[in-house]
């Protein structure tokens, strides 16, 4: 039996706080529905931050609203920078949160004006908020900046492992390494992973990675070689972040995808139709430059045919 | 101490042959140049093949005899189809030769006019002659669609193994393995790697891939992570197969030598100097589109620090 590897898609969130255009509303759900149809089994869909600080994002309520109205069969995923927008979200009806925290002094402070001590403190807070509530929703915490910093430059493997390890003492129980600007190599992620692990266990949730610099897909290797089974990734490789310059998109869904199940992964996701949902980018997002293989080449013939 | 990878530079023959426009021998020279002066230790740059084949390499000869007129401290390689042109090489005074050898029936007939079978009779002719001249000229000869091939699909690990070990009965003693056009993952990577050793030892010299799907640098991690130490690649991925429908470049050097010196290995190449010879390619190739993340993105703050 074949080993299931899950994919969260990010696009509709990470892809598109820096985009050039405005997706509208509409699109976004077209695009979202298509990415669904496609199999994909967890979606970010938006963010719950104030609309001034991320326009392109601002329309997430209605998003979500929209969509939990149709009874989607997938997991409907958002990202909440701080207490009240976890709570915004839980009352939202999403059904996972997930929640950025730096590694790094320098991006914790441009992106979410607090130490990561701060946020250590506030995770607290946070989970003990989720405890107390009826409906259980799961709290992905995506270590940002666990692999190098575009402000403070290196981030130690000790610093990623002493954050996480704070996070798991206030209640988090979901890390998700995150190369939010996509400096990582896989000689690192390997050793980052172990260490983190060897703190923290289970509680490594997965790996959100950035193709900055070409290793996004060989550094997908090398976490799913250290037994890592949930990525983060982004339809066309969309996306980064507004707080750390050059970086660019994640690592694409339509290459990983192909690299996990020709490898003999499930992951449950059609590509042909992850195509479709790529099409759709044309119309929704004109001034996006596209990225990506395995689009431009299509599926060879030899896929899932035994060598 | 750091473990030695080498890089065979292959954008002056493998980059050149589908390029949509045709570079002046003026411009390849200091293309060339320029990738020597980076530090590259092995440059193909050209093929022995008759000028109407590939007219964009018909001025090998003036290549070769140019450069070597400049004594350069670096491996000069060719290309060269059959015994013919290995013999043009040699008496040219190139350094070292490659041979590309297809695994599949199908890419055999549309690239070399010849079965595997007959190929592998004429490398014994080749390895024949070359023993009985004066200076000893490497001869890799290149395992074409080890990996699969656009005109017959699959290609079997056990068609690749039977190839390699008929070609190092014939007496050739390098073997380049090579995904001519990008459809091997990295499971089949080490499977294919581990069977071929098996059966002919050191003699799997290296690899060779292009990145058609997005998995090139992934692909050449499980080979490194396999004991490869020696791989092709191509400076802005430029690059293809004239008979091989649907091939894209070759693996990006800049990518690869980028996760190659991070994750602490030895390349000798300067990685901002290979971002000038990739300036040169504005220039000489106008209409060609330029692959590659590093360049986009710039060397990381953290490069080579430790984390």
């Amino acid at each position: 039996m074949s080993e299931y590897v899950s994919i969260c898609e990010v696009g509709p969130r990470d892809g598109l706080q820096i985009a050039k255009t405005r997706m509208t509303t509409d699109d976004k759900i077209a695009w979202i529905d298509s990415l669904a149809a496609a199999g994909i089994p967890e979606i970010e869909v938006g963010s719950f931050v104030p609309p001034r600080v991320i326009p392109q994002l601002s329309d997430t309520p209605e998003i979500v609203a929209r969509i939990l109205a149709k009874n989607p069969c997938w997991v409907l995923q958002v990202l909440a920078p701080n207490l009240r927008g976890a709570q915004n979200a839980y009352n939202a009806g999403v059904h996972k949160i997930a929640m950025p925290i730096s590694v790094s002094e320098g991006h914790s402070k441009a992106n979410l004006n607090r130490t990561p001590a701060d946020s250590i403190a506030m995770m607290r807070d946070v989970m003990g908020w989720m405890k107390e509530q009826d409906r259980h929703v799961p709290v992905i915490v995506g270590a940002s900046t666990a692999f190098g910093c575009s402000i403070d430059g290196v981030v130690t493997t000790r610093q990623t492992v002493a954050l996480c390890k704070g996070l798991v003492d206030a209640g988090v129980e979901h890390i998700m390494l995150a190369d939010t600007v996509g400096y990582a190599h896989p000689a690192q992620v390997r050793e980052v992973v172990r260490a983190v692990r060897s703190e923290i266990g289970p509680a490594v949730y997965g790996l959100h990675l950035h193709d900055t610099c070409g290793l996004g897909i060989a550094n997908a290797l090398a976490g799913l070689e250290e037994g890592i089974r949930a990525f983060d990734s982004c339809l066309a490789g969309l996306g980064g972040c507004p707080y750390a310059p050059g970086a660019s998109g994640n690592v694409v869904t339509e290459d990983l995808v192909f690299m996990l199940e020709s490898m003999g992964f499930t992951t449950g996701i059609d590509i042909p139709k992850l195509f479709e949902a790529r099409a759709l980018l044309h119309a929704g997002l004109p001034a996006e430059p596209l990225s990506g293989q395995l689009p431009k080449a299509g599926i060879p013939p030899t896929f899932r045919k035994a060598a």
